[in-house]
């Protein structure tokens, strides 16, 4: 039995959109946290579609919610095939926050290719409080381009600038 | 930011019936074994429906393959609520394998319950290598007492004790 | 445009096993009587497995839990083909709720072959609060069974009811 | 318990893209009617992707088909916040047809965020007759546009013309 | 490439319990029956659960709805592991009807097992025509045993004597 | 009980887009091309979105890789409304691979639209072997565009092409 990269401490990696950050990813943070020696957070930049905010403001609100949170963790972007960014990051497990098992049919085939690209990089999923379970950032985007309050749904530090942010409009859409 | 329970290491508990073990289990507890600092595997002993080994028989199963797979783990058995054993023995997650869709709608109203019960508690979800995805204890069972040579579905160490009782059918069926 | 029957108001029916009443009942009760003009709930006495309450006490929780709540039902017993039962309350529409997928795929040829027998009663399907999507009766039982506090699974007006009765066992079991 | 509204009646709102109204949607239509006491549907302005059908053309259309069906509608367009659109029409319910799971995890999310922000205002679910449930406005429209006929798809009050406009290609396309 | 066994011709195998067999049975059997060279439809006899008519009764029902539908098919009995059964009569594929993604959870790792167990047999899966997406034995016996007439859910030419026996309770059970 | 066009043998048609071929095709290939008398691979030239590789490059992609499979079909380009040319080819049944009950869900609906629009001709579903289970087109133009060996996600005799192709980037993207 040996740890991955035989180091003696287990390294998670949480890659997401984060468009804005949710209270569903905080969830995740959280327990990653909790579960695991080290926890890098890492924003994608690869995603073809065009983003509400940018890579750098992500980082930021997930290092506000982190401390907020009393959490540490390392806030990091990366671009590129994901596992290659987790080996070079001596990465031991990815996490996933799956809602139900539509995330999981999504998940499913990525974490099986990636344990295939990778076999030293597992892929661990968790679900989300019941509270939390209709948050996506996707709704989040939705409802605060209308208008609605995002209360319960982002993290409260963090509420003010990403209602504000939505209400004017995407300035890169 | 704390540990479960503020103890330096997460022990992680993977419950099931494990009736009997399959190549599926052991992929799950092999890679348990490697993420968390000690890992549980515990037996349960509520099941209502008569099982085909005895829990006895199901351990040494467990220890057979671990030993076999130079895999560290603990084998108990357990009965009652299940967070209460858990938090007994001071466990910080529990693993579970989920094959797909189906298996997740069937653990995620559990692990929401169990987490409700005790916050302190997380569930962790693996999904299985491609070639275990449609393995279960289950389909096991069935081809195995119909005759079926069960190479590839349960753990070879195991294979020919898990062959032999399946096709005499079982004693306490 | 006709309501059914050709009535002013329409009745809603909604049937279940309620064993126990839950949470997630409850949630279907109270918004359903919102909405409708009158509601049914239909305790079933057909299901061939053992219930743990009998359906007086059933219907004495369902009875119990409204009042708490201020809502006015009907509760009552059934048995036989649902829709009869349906048809001859002047039934407008059946009430279920969903928790998921799962459930639909459950739900959805019953309310299909339902409406086949009687296509002047149509079927329904509420989602729980977030809240309550992880709570059913058969998790409810198998905690309680094990000496888990209910609350927040059932309605506190029945609650340490509810919970004795679990830990003393089934006594038809 | 009281009404939302505190309301005598209960107004429920059918919203949708309706490009073009499809038969599937007229069932929605007819069953809504016959068990609210008013049935209101909305054609949502919204949607980034670029429509077949005009806004005017699909209200049509909707008046179009309820007549024909003797069915008693008010057809309107909307854009902004669905609940707070609802909100200001003293909508009691929102009604959307499932043809299946796949739909269900489509609209879960949403029906449990606009429930938190506008708890006054439920999501009611139908399930289409069979004949139906493959029917939906996409596939519609790719059949249309490849020439197909679309008899038993579209209500016949309509299908001449919609059959012509997709054959024709999307002049806003 | 070459056919199973070498043959010229391809045999199919559909394999079920028929108790009783009902219309979405007879929309696979015509439908196989045109596809393939040869169709056996084979009674499987391994069931645990008690059945409500005899394997002989399913046999003849089988016979009946193919004479009615002018389909040529082999009508057999079967116990034992299916692929070993599948072998001995030189099958090429197995036909499976499935009429949702339930459904196909279900019998996806059953095919995947007999491809391991039997490579050279395939399983091939139909969906059902809309009018019978909802129709399940399980469903009819249901209907059935609580006095429900059957038209249109198991085929005109058995339906006196399935509704009479449903009628009459489970002589077995 | 006639075959389709009364025809002496069947004729299979598995459509797709295969942007490029996967050995998840492949694997329907074989199988098919062992089933059916003819077994006729369509490559579909409707996609609105941008292909990675030209129709005709896919041409060839197919022939290669079936004659390096010894399995003998006919790769054809098509437009338009797919049963009318499946009609014209004389197709008596279309052949869909289904990964899980997600793909499922997408394609029973345009299978029963299928039906409808062309009653003779039938769509049947084959499941991969689970090493294939998580391979999609979708995906390894994903890892290859990051630059990930492609070995076990396509076959062989096209791989070096393929992942060459992809590193480079879409000249049409």
């Amino acid at each position: 039995m040996t740890r991955p990269y035989n180091a003696a401490t287990v390294r998670a990696l949480y890659p997401g959109s984060f468009d804005p950050v949710t209270n569903g990813h905080l969830d995740v943070i959280v327990r990653g946290a909790a579960l695991f020696d080290e926890l890098v957070v890492a924003v994608g930049t690869n995603a073809s579609k065009q983003a509400w905010f940018t890579v750098e403001e992500r980082l930021e609100q997930l290092r506000a919610v982190a401390v907020a949170a009393s959490v540490r963790i390392t806030a990091v972007a990366f671009s590129g095939l994901l596992v290659e960014f987790a080996r070079a990051q001596r990465i031991g497990c990815l996490l996933r926050g799956v809602r139900g098992a539509r995330d999981l049919d999504y998940e499913l085939p990525m974490a099986q290719l990636n344990r295939k690209l990778a076999p030293e990089i597992d892929t661990l999923f968790l679900v989300p409080v019941p509270e939390h379970a209709h948050v996506s950032a996707h709704l989040v985007r939705d409802a605060g381009r209308h208008g609605a309050e995002l209360r319960g749904l982002v993290p409260e530090c963090i509420r003010a600038t990403v209602e504000q942010r939505l209400r004017e409009g995407n300035p890169r859409g």
